[in-house]
């Protein structure tokens, strides 16, 4: 198979840098073009990144000229990991001329008719994409994948909601550094130290889950009807996100018949085969302090959600934890299953 | 004023190393006697005790002899620092003995006659000694302090009860490591790490809340009637808990109203003329993302409640923040203060 | 006594805050004014300026109005916490309009005729003011106080120079993150890492103490004749620098001897009346595991320097480990003890 | 060709842990065998090993149960992880009832007999066993690595030993966490903090070195001649030693010829060939602030050396930083690599 041509816009920053090191190797992207800001456009990206990912940088990244973020790219696919205000011109400009973005940013997550898109939990929504096309006359188009908190709560609450139905959610977070890109949070806020706050992450957690777990219909998504109420929290963690959970379920069940219904969650066929979809969707680890980032973060090649410490409440009806590798399947990793996804669904 | 003798048992420990600064130059006690275990026992204190606060060991601990924990102490007072398991044998020993025992274990908190006391929050439990001394015969007593976690929380949760009443209480803490002694938790088990399970720790948050916001009367507590979900994560900070809450009030509040309702509450004038009392009680940090458990824990000594980021939640009525000193209020500081307001009502 | 009006620069950073936490009731002057950046002149100290330090900010900065960085101000001294390259331009100005400046910058450490002063080590190298008077004309003065990790470094080595002799000194620093300002070092950078690259900084350490441990004669000063290799190390430690320094003294001495060379140590009556200076300059620490950043750095609040794992060395004669607090002692600390032994030598 | 068995003592503990991991699907060996302290001997090793390294226990292992550490095991080859109190009386009756014994251990290291070996510096070293089987009267043999700092060091002297010769060495260490082994340091004393003291490490670094670069013949080593002085600190770092070096090679040299002569190193044939042998023994790292533990460990799966920072020294004639895995190439790795060694020439 002639292997599809993908650019990366903001390349240098943590998250394009997590798009380099993901797609080196992959079996059907070839990435051809790396964007970044004007401060580096027009050099070699192995000289001007300031790579901060454990391992090497690619050698093939190493040789590539950094381009401006502007049309022109010889690309298919459009991987984009710009900041959220610039994602808002120059996205939709970039599916206007024909390329199939797939973006980690904001900008866009809240538009009827853009799909919000894990691949296990919503592959369903794609078709959104023949509405978007329609409504804008675009030959591209753009998808979103969500927040990277939202993204472990989501696939923790998908077979919750299939199985038992969900009325209302507490979610507190406690996040990791890498999720506020590069410089991010300055080491004298956070060393011996936890900040209360992330900005305008709470909203997101309160709204994007239901956007993903909707239902599609008549042209348009009727949200999942639960509120989720959010406390987001920054630690002094590389990566991995953990979100503490307490749900009503509408009746008390016994743990065992959470952990069954997530032990046996198995998203479509067509998601199971895509190149970055992990064994398992979700793993419950029964250790009783467990699951931790440094040491469970990893696992799926951080594709994988993990829960553990599953335990009734005495308040609503379920408590547990949920971990999520928030710069993998919490960003780069999980735009890049999307992108998979819909060249396996003929969407693009 | 005479100063009264007191005994720190378990004194070479963290919390242990607590009171020995604290009592340092204390109006009121002198320290008298150190305990510690056979390892330590007649040895030198400031030889043997591997002193871990900052600051220096006050010098006339540095001279004394740690002895034995055993009967026979020359002090009034007893501040008890020992692991919960030696404090279930010795404690209602000393008592016997007529020693006036406070306690920061966890053996007796759930006695129905022995008091759990926050003195700005319950001092009127005090006269419950008046039962304990009757039902066991004992010239001294058992007073025990809370759980690290609990107290904070139960400090926000006051004037919140005495103005709108409470029906329904979330609350996921983020502990520092102080809070499991020494050697305590393994670096190696924190670093880029959060560990979403502290043992026993959730229970007590569930119940010693309810026990001190509830009602003495006919010889007996009535404990508060409102369930408390919780989760309790350790993070690596070393002093300061920070607890997220959302809270059923019963009815939509402005938050301007619960932040005027802790920012007016005040003790009792026998309990804010203590002198390990802080000026304030409760303060609310209105910057958006405090308080924060480095910045915020040495607010009035480590002996005042910072609370912040009070919004409306949208499942139960209020969101907030709230963050005490682990060690100091909410330990033995907090121990002292028991102390002190036992003497100044004349119970001892 | 009419307290002097003085000035901080550059007050809304870190080191300027520290400026106005340790001015904050100092007996001889009075912080008439506070100047920040373009972006923040003009506005409100209190609501502009983000407070990292533990602890409030004292009420009366909280009131104050931020001023542009430009001549006119109201106040005899001037204590600049300035970025480099801004220092170069404003300070002689403002030393030329009459003020007296004691900077923290490195911009001018290496001119001829401006002292370099810890007032510990090298109080009599003041008089070089009249000198740098003669020669530029100015009323006003600019003293400098050395680099953070110099000056634990250069006070350990006075006492060894002064009794033994020096003939080479390896200097090794393990260097806390306030020591880069705010931001400063990105939390992604440093957590579970060390960063083993300090720009700019091996330069100064190997020069600064040579110039402060060198001679005043003929109107310039001779600098020590001895050399110094550094490795300059950030570790993730809030406030305190550490230095492994191994030292030839030209023989051999049995390391009781160094000790009793430190211990004894005592500066000019002059400098220990100061406000600022410490009841002890140095102490030894003969713990074996110390001095450590977070258990010792605080000692003499900051200005005391502690030295420990006093050991032969099997190259040159003597090994030994020292610590400062980096932005106390190692910055605004030494400047306003810098002014106060100016005042105090009627130089100003 | 048929697997050797392995047994692996101490299997539970950190090392041992990484011996697990690092024999999952070896070439060469199969674990046949694990053993642990008689609290953990009978049971399952999957449940009761407190599996503390990211990525998950091997299936394999999660099977086997935990034998007491005593002879009658039913292995060729043992990898020892034994403290080394027990090593000092284990070891040498396992190697007397048959068994080729790899140790990690520091008990034997000084032993004249018994060869401390780093592969690709001194493989020549390994004919010393038929010294020791005659000495000994032993089938088996003992083989020891060395200390985890040691490693680095020595590797990256050997190429300079070699090509420009050695006359004095400065080493200051900056150690992980892991070094300490499980539960090792609390976290209280190293969170905000460094602690420049690690019990018995200077003397190791002093000596180790001295005896691999040295030279075999007349059935003994005659040890390198220069001395080494050490500073071992240790810091907040999970895995990753870095040292920091200045060297005396008894003339100026460009860094540029060290860079040389590291980048042309290559061992002997049959080291290169090794299952456990990276590709590059060492890396030079040309960036300005590398090597860094977090960022650079895993080069080379952990088992190569990396450094970095090259350049004059002005006391002696070199400067350089470098970095090992301290649990990989520097324990559980080394170990592996050393058995590969001795088999593939045939001393087993």
């Amino acid at each position: 198979m002639q292997k599809r041509k993908v650019a990366i816009l903001g390349a240098t920053g943590t998250v394009g840098q997590r798009f380099v090191q993901l797609l080196d190797g992959h079996p059907w992207f070839e990435v051809t073009t790396l964007t970044g800001s004007n401060r580096t456009a027009g050099s070699n990206y192995g000289e001007n990144c300031n790579w901060v990912l454990p391992g090497d940088m690619p050698s093939w990244a190493k040789k590539m000229t950094v381009l401006q973020t502007a049309l022109g790219l010889d690309a298919e696919i459009i991987f984009s990991a710009l900041p959220s205000q610039e994602a808002r011109d120059l996205e939709p400009a970039f599916a206007r001329a024909g390329h199939q973005v797939f973006s980690n940013a904001s900008a866009h997550r809240t538009w009827e008719d853009v799909p919000l898109v894990i691949p296990e939990v919503n592959s369903d929504h794609a078709t959104l994409l023949d509405v978007q096309r329609k409504n804008r006359g675009w030959n591209g188009c753009i998808v979103t994948s969500c927040n990277c908190t939202s993204t472990g709560l989501t696939v923790s609450l998908k077979p919750l909601l299939d199985t038992f139905g969900i009325k209302r959610v507490f979610a507190v977070s406690l996040q990791a550094l890498s999720g506020a890109g590069y410089p991010g949070v300055p080491s004298i806020d956070v060393l011996d130290n936890v900040v209360p706050y992330i900005h305008g992450e709470e909203e997101k957690v309160a709204s994007e889950p239901c956007k993903m777990l909707g239902k599609l219909g008549n042209d348009r998504i009727s949200f999942a009807k639960f509120p989720i109420s959010a406390h987001t929290n920054r630690v002094p963690v590389t990566d991995g996100h953990l979100v503490c959970i307490s749900i009503d379920l509408g009746r008390q069940i016994p743990p065992q018949e959470a952990i069954a219904a997530w032990e046996c969650f198995a998203p479509p066929e067509i998601v199971r085969g895509l190149p970055s979809s992990p064994d398992k969707t979700i793993i419950v680890n029964q250790g009783a302090d467990r699951p931790q980032p440094r040491r469970d973060r990893d696992t799926g090649n951080g594709m994988t959600t993990v829960i553990g410490r599953v335990r009734p409440d005495p308040i609503f009806d379920l408590r547990y934890v949920v971990l999520t590798h928030n710069t993998i399947k919490g960003a780069a990793g999980g735009s890049i299953q999307n992108a998979e996804l819909f060249v396996a669904q003929g969407m693009l």
